[in-house]
C-alpha cells in the first residue's frame, strides 16, 4: 500500500515533478530548483531515521525524524525528550528492511499503516500547521512532490492507532533549551551527551570527567569550559573567550603583528557591513558565502531601505577603495591586514573554536605588481602560519597546496597548513595563504590597475596581483585538541598566561604562623625572580584551598609547570617541579632557579611539539594500493597517495572512501576522504615515476603524492 | 482661509486627535503615541524651513522640504540639487511671516492659495504615492492629524500654478549619491560644502585647500582624507581607519593594556550579538539604546526566528556570565576588559570618528565587593584616560564628574575627561569611567552577588559593585581637530608612526651619480642610527618627487620632524630640522644626531601640550552672572558657574542660551549649553562660599563650579 498511488488518493498534492535521480540534499534542492513547474517558493523537508540505543535482543524501533531541511536536528536532544537512550544513525539495511528505501529517497509518505506503528515518528512543530509548500521525495529520488504542510502532517495523522501517536516537536526550543542550560550550569551539558563509559570513575568534582578516548566531543567542551577557555552563550554558535584563551590569542596577535611588520604588512580597520550591492557584486563571481550572510534589515524600529551585510571576510569590503588608492605602480605593493571578527551563519553543529558563527582572525589583503612578488609573499605568510603552530603552540603541521576542488574559490592557487587530530584521525586545515591572481583585480571585478611601468608605449595596464591570508582563534582549538588531556588542558610554555604556578605545601593546623609565613614569602619571591628573567609565574597564595585542590585546578588549567614549596623544601633551600606534560617530579634548587626554570620550559615546548609530531607522522601512510585506504582511515591515519589531481577523482575518492552505514559524527561532518593538501615536500615519499607509478584511485598517471583524509 | 476647517474641506483624516501642546519632536511623538485613538501604524511628518542665500536685496523663498521623521535631511544636498545656495534653517520671525505658525506647529497644511508661490515646497517621494498613515501638526502643537500619504500629496498639488510647482524628490538618493561621489572622490564632498572664502588662494593640489578657522567642518574632512587617515565608505556613517589613523590607536592600545594589566585587568572578547530578550531586559530598566541598535533579522535566506541586536555596548551580553561566574567574595574583583566595535544606528548627522555608526574602542567591566575599591578603580581609569590625551595626544582634558542629567542613565555616577575644541568653541567629552553602583548587580536586573564574608551568620548576601569605562577611536579625532593647521594634520611624537621623516634635496640633473648617492646614503643611515635608539625615522627615497612634494606630502601627514639633508648639509656634516608644529628651522650636527632629535621630539610635545593647554585654559571662563553666560559662548569659551546642581536648572540653561534663530549646525547638535563636568579641580576658581554664594542661572545656592558649554 506504500506505493504512490496509494498516497496521491489521501493528498492533493500542489505539483509533483520528475528529475534525475539525486544523491545528496544538495543535489536534490539543485534538481528540484532547476525545474520549470516547482513552485515559486518552497522548502524541502529531511527525514532522517535514528536507532537508538535497546538491549541486543529488543526488537530496534527506529526515531523517524521529519523536519524542514534548514532546522539543525540535535538527534541526541530529541532522543533525550524522547526517553530514548543515544540515537545513532540508521544503517541502510535497517531503511530498506522499515520503508523499503534508501537514504536519498527517504520521505515521509514513506510512513504507512504498516509500518507506523513501528517507529517513533516525529515531526517538526512548524511543518504541522503550515499552509507553506514542502517539497517531499515521492518515494523515489526521482521524483518530487509538493504538499502544505498541513496536508503533510494530514497524511501522518490517520496512520495514529492506539500506542502510535505522532509527536510534534518544537527542535529550535529544545536547542535553545539545551543550550541554556548548559550556559547556565556548563557541567550539564556535555554530560547529557557522554557517554556512560566515557565518565572517568571516581572523578572528582572539578576534574574533566569524560575520556578523551572515549567520548572525545564531550571532553573537548568539558576542557574549555573547566579550564575557563571559553563560555558557552545564549546566541547558538557564538561562545565567550575567557582570558584563558584569549591571553593566547594575543601573544600569537603580538608575534604575528612583529613578523608582518617587518614585511611591510600595515594594520588597518576596515567597517564591518557591506552593501547588498557590493555584496552580490561578488555572488556573481564567486560561490561561496552568501548563505551563511547576516543580514541587518532594521536599526531601532526604522527598516533600512536595504539589508547590510555583516562581513563574512573582507574581500568585497575593500578592493573597491584599493581600486582607488592604487594608482600607479609606484603606490605598490600595498599590504595590509586586519584584527577583527567576521559573521558566517553556518547552520551546521557549532563546535568551539572550529566552527562557530562569529569567529575573530586576521586577514591579510595584499596587492602587488608583478606575478613573482605574490607568489614569495603566499609562501612567507604561510611559513608565519607554520611557526604560529609549531613555534608558539607546539602543533605540527604540514605546508602545501590545496587541490582545485578544495582551493578558495574566487583565487588562483590556496596554500595551506593542514593539522591533524589523532584523537579522531581527521585532518583539520590550519590556516590558508591564498594567491588571487589577477581574478579580482580584473576590470568586471574590482577593475585594480596601474600602468605598467615596463611597456614602453606608456599604454599598457596592468592589472595587480593580489593574495589574501587568515588565521583564526581555531588554532586554539586546534592546540586544545592536540595536547589536552584526562586531567584537563595542557598549555604549550610559549602561549600560556602563566606557566610556572608556585604552590605552598605542607602548612597544617600545627605550623606556625611563623613557618607558614616564610612558606608563603618564599613563594611570593621565587615567582617574583622569575618574573625577573621574563617567566610568567604566579604564587597561589589563596587561603581556604588545599594544595591538592590547588593542583588540580592548575593541572586543569593546563599551566606547564607547578613549584611545590613545604617545609622540607625550605629547609634545604629547593623546590619541587612538577611537569604538567608528563607528570614528571624533581627538585631543583633554589639557588639557580632563574636558569633551569626557563630551560625546563623550553624543554617542555620541544617535547610537547616532538611528541605530537611522532604522532602525526606515524599516521600518515603511503598507500598506493586503493584496497588499503579505507581501512587505513578507520585505523584513524591520513594516507597520501601518489595522485592524478583530476577533480572527478577526487569526488569518487570521497564517494568510495564514505563509511555510509556507519554513524555520521555531526561534528565531523566529512565522513569520506577529502585532499587535505599536496605537500611542498615531497620527498618524504617514495619517488613518483612519470608515466609509471598510478593514481590508486582510478588509474591515471600520477602527479604528487597528495594527503587524503577524514577532516574537521 | 488656512484655517483647519477650510483644510477638512478638502481632504479625508483617517483620524484627528487633542493632546498637550508640545515643544519637540519627542513631545509630540510621545503624545500621539499616548492617545487612545492613534491610529496603530502610522509615520509621523516634519516639516523643515530653510532660507537659501540670496542677493540681501531679494525677497527670501523659504525652501520648505516636507519628509518622514525618520529622513536624514542634509538640506545643502538638497538645496544643491534645487540650485540654491547654502540653506540655512529659517528663524521664527520668517516662519510667522509666511505661515504664521511657529516651529512646533509647522505642517504641510500651512501651505496654502496664498503662500505656495511664494515658497520652494519640495516633498519626499516616499510620501506621495503611499495609502500609510501619516501624523501632521493641524495647524497646532496641540492637535494631530492623520492622513495618507497620497492625500497629503493631492492637498498639496492643488496649489501649483504656473512657476509654482511642487518637487518630488529622494531625498535618500541624493544623500546616497553625494556619497558615493564623495567616496569616489573625496576631494568633491568637502568642497561642496566649502564657503568660497574659506578656499585657500592658491592652494595647490595635495594641500588642504580649506582654512580651518572658516570652513571647520571642510577642513576636518579634507585633513583627514589626505592625511590619509580614513576613507569615506559606502555605508552612511562608516568609515575606513587606514594604517596613518590605525597605527595611533594601536598606540593607544599597547600603553593602555600596559598600564591596565598593572592594575590587574584581564582582556576577553564577548560575543557581538545579543538576543532579543536579553536587550529587553535592560531596555525596561535603562533608556537610551534601544532607537539605535542594529537587528540581523536573516541570515543566508532565512527569517531568522527572532531578531538578533548587535551590542551597542556590552553590559547585557556580559553581566548574565558575572551573574553565573561569581560564586564567592575569593572570586572578586572581576575585571575584564575588551577591544572590540560597537554599533549605534545613530540618524544624525555622521562625523568622522566623533559620531560613527560602527566604532572601535575598550570596554571595561569590573565587579567589586565594596563601594570604596568601585570608586577607587574608577578614579584610576579616569586618570589613565587623562594621561591618554594629555601625555599621548598632547590634548588637554578637564577631569571631573557628570551632572545628574549627563551621567550614564544606568549608573551612579560617572567621571570623565572633558576636551574642548576651540576652533568652534565648543566642549567635547572625552572617555568616561561609570561607577554603576549595584543598579546592575540588584535582584530585578542581572542578580550578581556572593555571600558577604563580613557577615557572621553567613546567611547576607551583598550585591557587587560595578563599574564600566571605555574610551573610544574618538579620541583620533579630538587629537586632529586640536592640533591641525591649514597644512594639514599635526601629529604629536608620542602617537607618530613616522616621526622623523628624512629627505634628501639639492639633488639636481647636474649632481653627479656619486653626489646622489652619497646624498641617499646619508639620510638611510640617518634613519638607520634614529630606529637604533628607537625612534620612527624614515627615509623618503622616492625617485620621481621633488623635495617640496615630499615636504608637502609630510607636512599634510603631520610628521612632527622633517630632517634634510642636501650636498652642503653633507659637507658639514650637519642636517635642517623642520619641527612641523612650529616651521621652526635648525641644523642639526650628525655626531650627536641621537641625542639631539629624542630631545627635539620631547619638545615638541611637551610644546604641543603647553599650547593647546594655554588655548583651553583661557577660553574657560568664571562667570557669577547670568548675562554674561551668552555672550561668553558667543565668544567661544566655557564657562565655569558656581552652580546649584538641579536639573531643572540645568533644562533652564539649555534653553536659554539656545541661539533659535541662529543656524543649527547639523554636526554640533547642541547649541544651547549643557553642564560638560564638574570638575574635580575646583581650587582655580573663587571659593564658593556656602549659603552666599548663589547660581547666576536660577539664584538658588551654588554647590560647586560646574563647566557649561555647546558641545559636540
Amino acid at each position: 500500500m506504500s506505493s504512490l498511488d496509494a498516497v496521491l488518493q489521501s493528498v492533493k498534492p500542489v505539483a509533483i515533478i520528475s528529475h534525475d535521480a539525486t544523491n545528496s540534499p544538495a543535489a536534490w534542492r539543485e534538481a528540484v530548483e532547476a525545474h520549470p513547474s516547482t513552485p515559486k517558493s518552497f522548502e524541502l523537508i529531511k527525514v532522517l531515521v535514528y536507532k537508538p540505543k535497546t538491549a541486543k535482543t529488543a526488537t530496534p524501533q527506529p526515531l523517524v525524524i521529519i523536519a524542514r531541511e534548514s532546522t539543525e536536528i540535535q538527534a541526541n536532544l530529541i532522543a533525550k525528550k524522547l526517553g530514548l537512550k543515544e540515537a545513532r544513525l540508521a544503517s541502510e539495511d535497517l531503511l530498506t528492511e522499515f520503508f523499503s528505501l534508501d537514504k536519498n529517497s527517504l520521505t515521509p509518505l514513506a510512513l504507512n499503516e504498516s509500518n507506523f506503528s513501528k517507529t517513533t515518528p516525529v515531526i517538526e512543530t512548524a511543518i504541522t500547521n503550515s499552509d507553506s509548500v514542502y517539497g517531499v521525495h515521492a518515494l523515489s529520488s526521482s521524483e518530487t512532490i509538493f504538499l502544505t504542510g498541513k496536508d503533510i502532517y494530514a497524511y501522518l495523522l490517520r496512520f495514529e492507532a492506539e500506542g502510535a501517536n505522532l509527536q510534534d516537536l518544537n527542535f529550535e526550543a529544545i536547542k535553545a533549551e539545551a543550550e541554556a542550560g548548559a550556559a547556565a550550569n556548563p557541567k550539564a551539558a556535555p554530560a547529557e551527551k557522554a557517554k556512560d563509559d566515557a565518565k572517568i570513575e571516581g572523578a572528582v568534582q572539578i576534574a574533566i570527567g569524560i575520556k578523551k578516548e572515549v567520548d572525545f566531543a564531550g571532553w573537548y567542551t568539558n576542557v574549555l569550559i573547566k579550564a575557563e577557555m571559553l563560555d558557552y552563550y545564549n546566541v547558538s554558535g557564538c561562545y565567550i573567550l575567557r582570558p584563558w584563551s584569549y591571553s593566547i590569542w594575543e601573544i600569537i596577535q603580538d608575534w604575528f603583528n612583529e613578523k608582518i611588520r617587518a614585511m611591510g604588512v600595515q594594520n588597518a580597520y576596515f567597517p564591518m557591513f557591506v552593501s547588498s550591492k557590493v555584496l552580490e557584486r561578488e555572488k556573481d563571481h564567486i560561490e561561496g558565502f552568501s548563505p551563511e550572510v547576516a543580514w541587518v534589515t532594521r536599526a531601532g524600529n526604522s527598516d533600512l531601505e536595504e539589508p547590510i551585510a555583516i562581513r563574512p571576510t573582507s574581500e568585497t569590503v575593500m578592493y573597491p577603495y584599493y581600486a582607488k588608492w592604487i594608482k600607479s605602480h609606484r603606490d605598490l605593493p600595498v599590504k595590509l591586514n586586519q584584527w577583527n571578527s567576521v559573521v558566517r551563519w553556518e547552520f551546521k553543529n557549532p563546535q568551539p573554536f572550529l566552527r562557530t558563527r562569529e569567529f575573530l582572525w586576521q586577514e591579510g589583503h595584499t596587492a602587488h605588481l608583478t606575478q613573482p612578488e605574490a607568489d614569495t609573499e603566499v609562501r612567507e605568510i604561510l611559513e608565519l602560519y607554520r611557526r604560529v603552530y609549531e613555534e608558539l603552540l607546539a602543533v605540527p603541521v604540514i605546508p602545501g597546496v590545496k587541490s582545485e576542488k578544495e582551493k578558495f574559490a574566487g583565487g588562483l592557487y590556496t596554500t595551506t597548513v593542514e593539522g591533524f587530530v589523532s584523537t579522531t584521525g581527521r585532518g583539520i586545515q590550519g590556516a590558508t595563504s591564498h594567491c588571487l591572481g589577477q581574478n579580482f583585480s580584473r576590470p568586471e571585478m574590482f577593475n585594480i590597475f596601474v600602468e605598467d611601468p615596463n611597456d614602453p608605449t606608456g599604454q599598457g595596464k596592468t592589472y595587480v596581483w593580489q593574495n589574501s591570508w587568515g588565521l583564526s582563534t581555531r588554532v586554539i582549538g586546534v592546540m586544545v585538541m592536540t595536547h589536552g588531556d584526562n586531567q584537563g588542558l595542557v598549555l604549550p610554555p610559549r602561549v600560556a598566561c602563566v606557566q610556572v604556578v608556585i604552590v605552598p605545601c605542607g602548612i597544617t593546623a600545627k605550623t606556625s604562623d611563623d613557618a607558614r609565613k616564610a612558606i608563603n614569602d618564599m613563594c611570593e619571591q621565587l615567582a617574583d625572580s622569575l618574573k625577573k628573567v621574563g617567566i610568567k609565574a604566579k604564587a597561589d597564595l589563596r587561603e581556604g584551598y588545599t594544595p591538592g585542590f590547588k593542583f588540580n585546578d592548575w593541572e586543569q588549567k593546563g599551566v606547564p609547570l607547578r613549584l611545590e614549596i613545604g617545609p622540607a623544601d625550605l629547609a634545604k633551600q629547593q623546590t619541587l617541579s612538577v611537569r604538567r606534560d608528563t607528570g614528571v617530579k624533581a627538585p631543583l634548587p633554589l639557588a639557580d632557579i632563574t636558569t633551569t626554570v626557563p630551560q625546563l620550559l623550553d624543554t617542555i615546548q620541544v617535547d610537547m611539539f616532538r611528541r605530537a609530531k611522532e604522532t602525526y607522522d606515524s599516521r600518515i601512510k603511503e598507500i598506493t594500493r586503493w584496497e588499503d585506504v579505507v581501512s587505513t582511515l578507520d585505523d584513524k591515519c591520513v594516507v597520501v597517495l601518489p595522485w592524478c589531481e583530476e577533480e572527478s577523482c577526487e569526488d569518487d575518492i570521497k564517494e568510495r572512501s564514505g563509511r555510509a552505514a556507519e554513524p555520521q559524527d555531526e561534528r565531523a561532518p566529512s565522513a569520506g576522504a577529502k585532499s587535505l593538501c599536496i605537500p611542498f615536500d615531497q620527498s618524504r615519499w617514495t619517488p613518483i615515476e612519470p608515466g609509471k607509478t598510478k593514481c590508486p584511485a582510478c588509474g591515471k598517471d600520477a602527479k604528487r603524492w597528495t594527503m587524503f583524509g577524514r577532516s574537521y
